[in-house]
């Protein structure tokens, strides 16, 4: 078991890796527990699979639940509205504690509700997916989509505890998990060279879900998350927005597939990733040897790393960035690399470079 | 011109109280305009009797109106979604300021879509209602309503900035002016006796619209609520809670006349008040005098004080009582009074008593 506390003041949490937590979660959620009830909002296909789980880890403390169909499409206004009246026709008070238990999308829709209704109460994570298990999980991002652009509406609203049993992935879609994969690969290129040498040793072991493996990695990129979140909670200080690396290029690879299975959130990130690295070594900064072994990496492991067969183009690209909420003063601020481990933040590029630079890949 | 500071740390804002501050909107909302612009939230009416003020006061700079319709139905979940979407489309950033033009509905509303949108950004309030400016403007609640009840989904989200130009209630609607005041007398109930006695004294004048008791009592209620704001931002040391003398009943009161014209929010409050003040006399706790004076001033200025021709009965009216979102434990805080100026918050009361008192009222 590892746990990795979050600091942030009164608004501190902790964060507990533990094989088989889903098994013991009366003792790990006794605290949040009112009555003897806890109310869990989850979507269909995690309650069918995981949800007998839940219940019977839980024990005596009945799990009421608020169910929600599965994907993107449930961080809308209306799924927001129908589960804020579901929480109110449950008395939910303001100190009390939703579960979100399920991918990124639930914990993004359970923890905007946690935040608005009653003017806020608590809310506990219990991640079901990889990359909510090492990313949206932790950090207290939450939100909604609009006609006008995904997580444009939403809160910066830290849970109470994150309850990660790396357990729930053995049932995970191959896909789903190599997507996630690509966020642990992130946080080793932000900070952290060492473990991004291991992931090349390991990642193989870790995709073919070795326990070991699995846990050692959700475990750094949880603390290495924490470390950025308790500088810079609410990304005004430069430090947090270091996590957006491969995301300024994602985001708008993702827009122009629609944000559909084409290409998945982690997918993207993979492919905006190499593109960042490369990026940065066109202009100089990082070795090109750096930004190789990156790509290198994300291709031994089956992500995408070329955007070429996307029909896409530079122009429409950063069109799609334009729309970023990030962009400060008409400016978007971007994530390059000196080299592995060692990103930072570029307020001042040039879009028409980075239009340019992405004509020659697409 | 009077200036009060509501601390709140890296939070804290000033509220500036001055007659004809909107024809100097331009020197008090330049810090807030970006690139020469400011995005005004406003309702049809107040746009179409006091935009044009504002505009003028704003010189330079240009005010783009985003406007909803006029009264409670509002706050809604359509037209916060109406309202972000216009913000999002608009440009909006995470440091800009959305402008509150209006009366509660608008700041609410405004406010809160200010803490959604790209996770939140600032907003700047001019209350133009007697209430507004006395109240709602500051402390941060924002809110809509939802069929379940008021004000149950919402943020806490501070304003950067309160503008009250008193000028703006010349053409208030006498029964809106009176609403606002009973506000202005739950704070001097609340901790300040010197300042009911001068309501006794001055209340005619101030509803005469005299500019310098009007002056004085904004100035007055808005440091009062500012120091209890300071002191429990989230209302959760039980000090904010005295905010709401008047507020439980009147509140049931005004479920029971269906949120309606019949019973304006101010006129529940009052009746609310007297209610309060009654309750705490009949329990032995305040000296029947007191609860005396309290009715026979809000009568003597023309607020309701008499719930008999409502047609409800207690059963009802705790019924109603048992939606409030800061119930705990099933329990419901009250805030009661030992004398004038001395409300406390009560959270053991037993509704049973409550009812059978009510019973003897309606």
């Amino acid at each position: 078991m590892t746990r990795v506390i979050v600091a942030l003041g009164e608004r501190s949490y902790d964060v507990v890796i533990e094989e088989g937590a889903l098994d013991r979660a009366s003792a790990h959620l006794a605290p949040f527990a009112r009555d003897g009830r806890l109310i869990v909002v989850s979507d269909e296909t995690v309650w069918a699979t995981q949800g007998v789980r839940l219940t019977r880890g839980l024990g005596a403390i009945e799990a009421v639940p608020i169910l929600v169909a599965p994907g993107e499409a449930s961080k809308s206004w209306d799924t927001l509205a129908h589960v804020v009246d579901r929480l109110i026709a449950l008395g939910i008070e303001r100190r009390d504690h939703v579960v979100a238990f399920g991918g990124g999308v639930i914990g993004d829709l359970a923890g905007f509700a946690a935040s608005i209704v009653n003017r806020g109460c608590g809310f506990v994570q219990i991640p079901t997916s990889l990359l909510a298990q090492v990313d949206s999980s932790v950090g207290g991002k939450t939100a909604i989509n609009v006609p006008a652009g995904k997580n444009l509406v939403g809160a910066f609203h830290q849970p109470a505890f994150v309850l990660i049993d790396p357990n729930v992935l053995a049932t995970l879609d191959p896909r789903q998990l190599r997507a996630g994969y690509a966020e642990i690969v992130k946080y080793a290129l932000i900070q952290d060279a060492g473990f991004f040498a291991w992931l090349e040793e390991n990642g193989a072991s870790l995709l073919a879900r070795n326990p070991g493996a699995l846990h050692h990695a959700i475990a750094t990129s949880v603390a290495g998350k924490a470390r950025i979140v308790a500088e810079d909670e609410r990304e005004t200080a430069g430090k947090r927005a270091l996590l957006n690396l491969g995301h300024t290029f994602g985001h708008a690879l993702e827009a122009e597939t629609g944000f559909s299975d084409r290409l998945l959130h982690g997918e993207a990130v993979a492919a905006g990733i190499v593109l960042a690295f490369d990026f940065s070594a066109h202009k100089g900064l990082c070795p090109a040897g750096d930004a190789e072994r990156v790509r290198a990496h994300l291709a031994a492991v089956g992500l995408p790393t070329d955007i070429r067969d996307l029909g896409t183009g530079g122009r429409r690209l950063v069109g799609q960035m334009m729309h970023d909420k990030k962009k400060e003063g008409g400016r978007l601020p971007f994530i390059l690399a000196r080299g592995i481990g060692r990103a930072f933040l570029d307020r001042k590029v040039d879009l028409d470079e980075v239009e340019a630079f992405l004509d020659r890949r697409t």
